[in-house]
């Protein structure tokens, strides 16, 4: 099966194979206590974000963003976001549960967030009946698959900063946003003003895991704790971290996120003029989203996955991964444009 | 280094590392929704645990353990256990946390329970001040190596079914007890009156990756919900699962573990005799409890990596694993020798 | 100072008063084990709500909707409730915090949600990524005033057992809303379908006060162990049960409310035709909406307490409660008409 | 009936019950904004505790013991607290439920607890596996009647600092305790280190109310937060407020804490001697405990209300209230000679 489900429905890249399997010979420290590749690994997660960060690893993305918002909340204070952001719509109310606040929802553009909308927001400050907004989360890439630009993000975090909210950044798709903006990771986290960041390994390439990454490093003083309560202390440690060194040490995160990346836009250019198809978000990463003609899902579907993200309006979101292929792209776009030529007929 | 820190300190065994190799191909259907890796490893589980068990896959052992626990209580339950479990002693609070009940310790003699002494705790049914206990939780094989006869967890069982308690078997290394019992997983727990099981991975062999099992599988009615709030759902499931395959589907778990067991009678036998070395527990699966002069621990562990389980009586813990050579064993037990002789000197 | 603020700004009614002072003399049982004031006040609610309720006395409402909520809730459940709703807006997170449910809001008019409102929201059912619905609450009166008809709520109620929710009305005015329809309590809860109830005593002239009440009493089996796990057991019960038996046994609740209503009413009346001065929902209870001119606010606020609604549209609400005065109602609306001569001239 | 149960068995103070009366009186500000009773309520805790201080009224002393535990540790901390402290037997598992945290406890000699047992039980300190110990509470009077000198409060606050924890103590009769000492609340609290307090008012005489005072006074920077959220906020405000004032101001609390103590200490006298009634705990506030032969029970309790503090041994408790009686104190302790005679005879 062809898939544009989801970049989670890879396996994993064959660099990140080998590794786990040259990592797999003899005893080492459980627990992230091996001086091998849990501090090589961390090693180079502070040559990309600067050397003051503090890195932690556990298994998924919805583990990375709860942990990072417990890190920066008590029970009482809000958590702010997109309507469409995936603490909100897709974490099983994950947030909710292991944080005790409340989420709030702002509106957005192509699923950013402005400045103005966060400010717009903040309300019954000192109020005590009312939650205390206290992080704002916003996703890179967006899940339309747009691009935050590092002086977006970092408008944004001035304006948290300027009312004592503080930045979390839901990176699941991290590497897809540095390859399409062309900058290094730090130019729109670190050096934006963002205080702590999921960092996602699943979706480029990885079997599993994702970090929670402080780029204010004195809010990590006690995530040790947090994490192995939270359910998110791998006992064997190594086979989380020897994929993010082989993900980060020469830039296979790069080349995966810009592959990617460049397939949706092959797609994009592939579906443009087809009557009946209009792509509904700017294509900047490797999401594309496009109304199509009801009536051709249904064939679509029995030849490749992919979820329609809007049952309403009949939008369908298409995501390529690393190992997505120019021919798939090129027969689905094929398949798309006989499907519409025959209900034409 | 040569090490009887942990079974955890292992890497992953070859045959399920050549499965998760060849389980990385193609695009499959994420979140345990693949019909290939997933359904093939449930099948599994139900040929071990009888066809009626419900079984859903998790990170860790922690993470199975609170699981199976919030399953089966509310918050103003309490949950009785031995006074060595891992879930009172190593993982940081998480039940407290998550579950919202106290733990309340039973005396225990090996590590093991007993019906007797989870009757005596069974104090203040009805009385609204007190928290009402409602799950007792057993560790196969316990935290000293030892393990309970089936007709031992049977007695359990039936006492904590009498007072309305629903038995929780922490399983993290519940092939262990299998091999050295000689019987099948399903007599000494979904015959023996389990009501659900932490099924153990990690440590006999897996990268990661744990099981709930509900043998009572109407207890599983909503813990899709549950395991995906508590970030204990995998995008990439099938690498769970294929490693589940892999250790269920030819014994290759029965012959794990009955290697790392062997290693621990071998290492019983070696260190019999030596002055000053006195075995403290039971042998009966891959675990080694001994008090050792303290004057030669420093010089021990500069060798071979292992915990002092107590300070107070220098007593070590060294535990086998699937690839433990014998030849380790010797040359560990032969360093003791030395090494008490040259302090006797 | 006269006070339109809130019914909360008021002290206790003097017959409840007189009833604590009697209530206070010799040793009684101590956390509701009295046969006395508590089993007589479980009475009073049996006798209004009918014979198979169970009832609990808590400290305060945001205690009786989080504990009602708690009640008939996992984690992993969505509440869903009016825009407006007192648990989304003024309870600080607690639905949050202590059910570790996400709240879904409803648009409403006049603060009350309709069927079809309702049966909109209810999505994903079955999906793992989201919480599954399974509480809906609303409250009478509404956050506006307004009151729901008994045919409303069964409508409510009927869409929310058709989808396997229940539902929980918040009654904190609830006196004021059986007045104000000129019915029986039990007409607009029981049979109208209501599966548990936030009984409001506070707000109609008891010291403190509000009560659980499960008219679906199977829903209450575990309570007593909430209600002391979540801190709200009063070890001396009798005086929360003796305010409740005296608002229930004589319509002393039915006299408050029916006194306050009117109030409202007549302040309704009075506003009438004054330039500047809209009244904005409709005045069904004992609460008054209105957009008034804004440069009028200061001069008001500084003779009679009040709170603004919406700063934005300059939208004041006006609470009357069984104290309030006909003379005081004169007394403001005369300063209001002059107030608003004032600045026009 | 007369009841040696519990001090809250008593109903309450007239001179407190008075002002309950006299305060309900016109419209004020609800949720503690009021200027008059609210603000002379935390004046009066200035006086006593010093001027530092932040005071917050909560509805009972579990609340008070938790929130003041909540705004001191996480989640991954550990309470220490004597095996006897109610925090851990009474409170259906409420600290663990709303902190997240373990609770370990410590042995304890007639119910207090001492630096050596403290100390001994500090471990683990910076073992991610473990809670890591971050508060000690300890209860003052002890649940067996007991005292702490101030100098021994001192010495525990002086172990527990030196190891990064904080102290909370449980004073739900901390009015008996500083009668007992004579001395003022400040030199065994403020001045002997302890950090936090939960100030109990309901069992020396007010109708409920409790209050945690915060020596250091920085930890109570979100308290406000922290208590809507957690249910504990009254709206009318007032009667809480009103009867704190009334206790403190002229010194009510010494004189009712006096008398209770003082009939303790007759009781004592007069059962001295009785054959078969053996006194077990020292008798320095408010309790009597007392081995009493187990033929007498029934009989006794026909007639007086009280407690089996321990079933086992047939232990019995006491509890002397501000209105317990010299006469009742007379009839019950010759009423226990003659049955005690009738059971010899």
């Amino acid at each position: 099966m062809t898939s544009f489900a989801s970049d989670n429905y890879a396996g994993v890249h064959p660099k990140i194979l080998d590794a786990l399997v040259r990592a797999s010979t003899g005893h080492i420290k459980s627990y992230g206590g091996d001086s091998e590749y849990t501090a090589r690994a961390e090693a180079q997660f502070k040559r990309h974000f600067g050397p003051a960060c503090e890195v932690f690893f556990v298994f998924n993305g919805t583990a990375a963003n709860v942990l990072s918002l417990a890190s920066i909340t008590q029970s009482f204070n809000a958590i702010l976001c997109s309507e469409y952001a995936h603490i909100h719509m897709d974490e099983c109310g994950a947030p909710e549960k292991f944080t005790g606040c409340k989420l709030i929802t702002l509106p957005s553009k192509d699923g950013k967030i402005t400045p103005a909308g966060l400010q717009a927001a903040i309300k019954r400050v000192g109020d005590q009946h009312f939650v205390q907004m206290k992080a704002v989360s916003i996703s890179q890439t967006t899940e339309y698959g747009t691009v935050y630009q590092p002086q977006e993000v970092a408008a944004i975090a001035e304006c948290a900063h300027r009312n004592n909210l503080l930045l979390h950044m839901d990176g699941a798709r991290i590497s897809n946003a540095a390859a399409s903006l062309g900058c290094s990771f730090r130019e729109f986290t670190t050096d934006a003003g963002v205080d702590v960041l999921s960092f996602g390994g699943t979706k480029i390439g990885m079997m599993l895991g994702e970090a929670v990454v402080f780029l204010q490093p004195e809010l990590s003083r006690d995530f040790l704790y947090r994490r192995k309560q939270s359910m998110q202390l791998a006992s064997k440690m190594r086979f989380l971290s020897v994929q993010f060194e082989t993900l980060l040490e020469a830039d296979l995160w790069k080349e995966s996120a810009t592959h990617a990346n460049q397939m949706a836009k092959l797609l994009k250019e592939r579906l443009n003029g087809i009557p009946g198809v209009k792509i509904t978000q700017p294509v900047q990463a490797n999401a594309v989203f496009a109304q199509i003609p009801r009536e051709i899902v249904t064939a679509l579907q029995s030849q490749f996955a992919f979820y329609l993200w809007d049952e309403a309006t009949c939008e369908a979101r298409w995501m390529t991964a690393f190992d997505t292929r120019a021919e798939d792209i090129e027969r689905f776009a094929e398949e798309v444009r006989n499907l519409v030529k025959a209900i034409s007929a």
